[in-house]
């Protein structure tokens, strides 16, 4: 049965409410020159089926459900 | 400057709430074969310095902030 594992990731231009509330507890902990602190989401399921079918249904999951298309980027990973 | 990404999952043998209900979600679309489906988070930063000091800052990190030792697993990856 494929494993897929979606990546789920704010786009670069857009301000990390979160990764700058991490950021700075980083640098609280001492680490100053932390920086680029963004945070993402990992999704992993399982589907019966071929790779590439469940890639194609993963992807429209991500688009439905997953990720907001118009603030996420996504990439899948399916292991046979 | 070394671009570092942490993956933090739930330990297998715990249940995942917030798995759960994307699961209820992704059946209620209609994919009522997708299972397992577990929630993980992924952390990005950049900091200075070589590639195997910052893999080692980011395991003091991922104990001290990022990751819940007794519930979670990580992995870190370091691009130089």
């Amino acid at each position: 049965m494929p494993k897929i594992t979606v990546y789920v990731t704010l786009k670069p231009t857009l301000l990390d409410a979160q990764g700058r509330t991490v950021e700075g507890a980083v640098h609280h902990l001492g680490y100053e020159d932390v920086t680029n602190v963004r945070i993402g989401k990992i999704i992993e399921m399982e589907m019966p089926g071929g790779a590439e079918e469940a890639r194609e249904r993963a992807r429209v999951l991500c688009d439905k459900l997953l990720a907001n298309p118009v603030t996420e980027s996504y990439r899948i990973e399916v292991q046979p």
